[in-house]
């Protein structure tokens, strides 16, 4: 069977490509880098899939192109190429001066090794005196820019932490050491030691001397997450299971996804992880693809070298690639079906992410209820969720990315945050103004989150419109109005005639409606549409002059829309590993000669949002999820509402059981009527 | 056993307080409107509650009072008192002149007859000329002020609908009808007949005449939403059921309930429903008291009469009153434990109010998570969380609350509103800028939704602080500030030194933290605390001169802080009914002879939210659920995670079940580990 123009390379397609791109370059050393599917151009794809649709005779399918990234003998020499697989012509090539290639496990192993075995970093290991026991971690860091060296050069940037204990799951973390080290290549830079408090300046180690703690005395349980590690455990929580009789409600075949009267493609790439394509509800378009488009982790600590952790943890460390292998029983319930994702070795050959997406069902509580105080009669609705999730850890921390797909035709992009915090020494009662001190001698810096939903919407077609509504009082002095209680509001609707960046404004209850103007409600006359749900955020806090600001476009506003183009997909550039900024969302705007309308036009919606996080001492060893909820829910797509015919809710189909008190005397009655159904 | 005295009134108490009531007031007809627990003043529960946490010898537990709302005689003599169940003495009477009581089932039910009864609502109802088959259905409302009639005379005002179809739950919201009438006692006022387009006025029904259309035509399927009534219904949603093989996590005795490390007392009244008291963590204590306080639903059509409606939830309807008796696999899932309530007839006589309250857990996911990428070791805990859920009825609307409670030590407050919009009548073809139509000759007014959430804080100990919290950039030229690469950013603190309100500010990520300035916390060195997480909202949108905003006064800023008084516990004032304003928060406030400090006193915090609700035809017939979330998050009040000792999520205790692909070829590796413990 032929792979859908919208899946994933297989594991063949991926060994060809490879094949194909060495026959292509006969005597070179490649270095594969990325070996992706190219996805079809949407021009071609729109076609293809009204015939899908609609069930017409097919027409030919977009031919199977493959997206590759490779170092042409060294990493000097960057490129990129558009291979088609059945032809094995190169379609476009491109020299990737300047950028640099992502940072992945094999960089950070090899550079942490460098990294340790080097004289000077042995030697500043020595002075800081550890306990016998210690086993020194090097975290390699991407390097966020910060001006103070040539660009040019890859820079990784080394942070060290020690194990104590001997348990090789003990939270280093919990132990970070003051010196850092700049690496270039595979050779030391630099080595400096870190500040130790609020006024300390960073410098060489040598300059600033070590003044060593005893580090014994730190070394605590309460530091440590791992059960191995851990004396307290509750017993308290009894067994929670999901059991579903008659299996789940959804079905795969392949990356082809139906539920309920859901049905989508799913997607997953080495860079954004999951994505989701071509979402219709009950036959309906509703979106050509959902997906995180860049996520940005800037540091709130102004003292060198922290300025350079800034992370773009899409761009420069890849989701898809930092997926975790999901496992039945840990993170999900009931009934669940795995996608696994495929990536390769740098010789090309393919490997198997296993696990990488999670597709389940969960309750989500009542969807509807009403009781008719007349006849005493109840009706409830349970609200069923399809959850597609994914998560990925990056070092020290971890993302929980799922979508939820609603009966009432919504969906819902959750993050959850989690892990452990990015720690930094301090002296022992010292204090610094963009941290918390976590534990003795362990802070962990302010720093925000922000993440970039990239939403190409197809609302009844790929003619789309953005129109911001908000409401009004009335005025009460005007005699046009009519408004003598003083108590009338109305909206207000401006429709976004070219692109450009947008704010919220919880003050006028503004909201974002991604409408189709050629398809009007007959209930309501107006547009059909999917409004935005934000999650209200702060937007970036570096000064727009700093590089975290200049290399994170759609940080700064919560809302964009743009005109859809295939190669616009990462809203803070295709390279961001060690960018100098003006690749970006903004940028984008910036070059047209002249503004791009986006009223009736193929659209692309983007909401930036997260958190500003600065840590308690309760995300201490490691942290409770932090939650943040993004809807795209439909306002005036339907003639009514769509899970009006979910079925109804009822004890001989849910089999909850009863608590009774447990006092003995207590005579608690038998209840069984459900909703008298 | 002896009542705790934080227990609501049992049924013997009741019966007791009525009894001796009546004793008081020998040879009047007295019409008990309410009998509740007067709860002990908060300076008598203080020591009481701390000789119980400590294990001391009991100290005397304080006098259980009823506090009682009557009419002695008639609703002219309207009173309250205090009355001490042991002694019969009553310690407070007050006699409410010019305020109005609540409306009940028997006081509508009785508008209703009297309304249906009149000659000349029969001869406007003729006028109408109806088909034979309709039923026609009186909605009473409370009087939302509009400045139009003397304020002493207790209104009600009557909306027109009809049933269609001879079935007892036809959606009657569905046709809606073009007269109202105002109502005096059971005296009809005026008939009059409803603006049925943008510029029509409402005047004497006969003043203007009615231009009926025909309305057999519009009698539809898509309006009904009770399964007898509808014949499509999706099958494709499988059964789901949560077993708790070892029962529920949870214990109750009585209104004590304890969950994990979670203690607390269930409460119960008719006006706000449910309550919770005393509610520790791990011994220590954290909230006094937690309740709705009030809930106000302003329409914003500006056409007479729609500006009286106005509804006050619970000061003139009664959440407690109008709770759902929820019913086993209907409202939840699992195990599932029922409160009831109480309350009394008009002669004093006790009425349960059966399983008012339900409590159950729910897994929400993924509590925490980390995998050591050098270990490859994952390990992961579930969040379980206790709910606490009751469901008012208010004619045509529901609403559903959930104290919800994770191992984390947070507490969620969620709201969904459901059930059907209010509608209005509309001619076919008309539109209207406050309303959206949602049916032929149907249209659901824009109104909006406006909680007042009640927090008494007790964060280790009475004498709490508001602390104000915003992250700040730093400057960049400010020679004494180190911010070289302009990315730093700190945090600024204000605590609140008198009573106010405040608003939101996302841009400045402003957070609330309610801190015990006497507690430091050992690691953090900062005060401990919980931090309020808000549900931005748009405030209420009428002008401030109007009724509305009049009588509303906590709808004007998202939070407020008050030093603590026993008798304030209602933000809207004690008397909604028919209010005239200046006798909420605002006014408490501005009440005081001088500023009254809340900077280490006893305070009680108070957070506006809701939903500007502007109805989408997604919300007919019947409301999909639209969810609204409030947070209270420890904040440096542990000295690390508090559930990090939560148990680790693993396969043998979860049983969930592998899903395969459809097709048959596929070869999916049978996946049991989990995670690796």
């Amino acid at each position: 069977m032929s792979p859908h123009p919208l899946d994933p390379l297989s594991p063949e397609e991926i060994t060809l490509a490879g094949r194909l791109l060495k026959k292509a370059f006969p005597g070179d050393h490649i270095v594969f880098r990325v070996v992706t599917l190219q996805e079809p151009p949407k021009a071609h794809m729109i076609p293809f899939l009204d015939a899908e649709h609609t069930g017409k005779p097919s027409i030919s399918s977009p031919k199977r192109t493959a997206f590759i990234q490779f170092y042409r003998g060294t990493a000097a020499d960057f490129r990129e190429v558009e291979l088609e697989l059945h032809t094995g012509i190169i379609r476009r090539e491109k020299k990737l001066e300047g950028k640099h290639s992502y940072l992945d496990t094999t960089e950070s192993q090899a550079t942490e090794k460098a990294c340790l075995n080097s004289p000077e970093v042995k030697e500043a290991i020595r002075m800081l005196e550890l306990p016998d026991d210690a086993v020194v971690c090097v975290e390699p860091w991407t390097y966020g820019t910060d001006g103070m060296n040539d660009m040019a050069e890859r820079i990784i940037m080394c942070y060290f932490y020690m194990r104590l204990g001997g348990h090789g799951d003990a939270n280093f973390y919990a132990y970070p050491l003051d010196i850092c080290v700049e690496m270039s290549g595979l050779e030391v830079k630099r080595v400096l030691s870190l500040p130790m408090g609020e006024h300390d300046r960073t410098g060489e180690v040598r300059d600033i001397g070590v003044k060593p703690f005893d580090r014994k005395k730190i070394h605590r349980e309460e530091n440590e997450y791992h059960p191995d590690l851990q004396t307290e455990r509750r017993t308290t929580t009894m067994p929670y299971q999901v059991v579903q009789p008659k299996g789940p409600s959804f079905h795969t075949s392949g990356n082809l996804l139906t539920w309920e009267k859901w049905r989508m493609r799913v997607g997953f790439n080495y860079r954004e992880g999951l994505t989701l394509h071509d979402v219709t509800y009950d036959g309906r378009s509703v979106f050509y693809r959902l997906s995180l488009s860049e996520m940005f982790v800037p540091f709130g600590d102004s003292r060198a070298p922290y300025p350079r952790k800034a992370a773009f943890d899409l761009g420069s460390n890849l989701a898809g690639l930092n997926s975790n292998n999901l496992q039945l029983g840990c993170d999900c319930l009931g009934h669940i079906k795995y996608f696994d994702g495929y990536f390769h070795t740098s010789a090309g050959d393919p490997v198997v992410l296993p696990n990488v997406v999670c597709c389940h069902e969960v309750d989500d509580g009542i969807l509807w209820k009403h009781t008719n105080y007349r006849t005493q009669n109840a009706v409830v609705t349970r609200s069923r969720m399809l959850v597609l999730q994914t998560i990925i850890t990056v070092s020290n921390y971890e993302y929980i990315f799922a979508f939820q797909f609603t009966q009432d035709a919504a969906i819902n992009y959750e993050v959850r945050a989690t892990g452990i915090v990015s720690t930094a020494p301090i002296d022992i009662g010292q204090k610094v103004p963009y941290g918390t001190v976590v534990a003795p001698g362990v802070m962990a810096p302010y720093h925000q989150h922000l993440f970039s939903l990239r939403i190409d919407p197809a609302i009844d077609g790929h003619k789309n419109s953005l129109m911001v509504e908000e409401s009004h009082a009335m005025p009460i002095n005007d005699p046009s109005i009519h408004n003598p209680f003083g108590v009338g509001y109305t909206t207000a609707n401006e429709v976004v005639e070219s692109e450009t960046p947008l704010d919220l404004d919880i003050n006028k209850a503004r909201v974002f409606k991604i409408i189709n103007e050629n398809v009007k409600n007959p209930i309501s006359g107006g547009p059909v549409g999917y409004k935005l749900v934000p999650h209200p955020s702060q937007m970036v806090l570096s000064h727009p002059s700093s590089y975290h600001s200049k290399r994170s476009e759609f940080g700064e506003h919560a809302v964009w829309v743009t005109r859809h183009h295939d190669h616009e997909r990462y809203s803070a550039g295709d390279h961001t590993m060690q960018s100098l900024g003006g690749e970006g969302i903004a940028s984008w705007i910036r070059s047209r000669s002249s503004p791009l309308g986006v009223r009736d036009e193929d659209i692309v919606i983007w909401h930036t949002f997260g958190t500003t996080h600065n840590p308690r001492v309760e995300d201490w060893p490691i942290m409770p999820v932090d939650k943040m909820t993004v809807s795209l829910k439909p306002v005036n797509f339907f003639w009514r509402n769509p899970a009006l015919d979910v079925p109804i809710s009822s004890q001989g189909e849910n089999k909850s059981v009863l608590v009774k008190d447990v006092n003995a005397g207590d005579d608690v009655a038998v209840k069984t009527a459900c909703c008298k159904l």
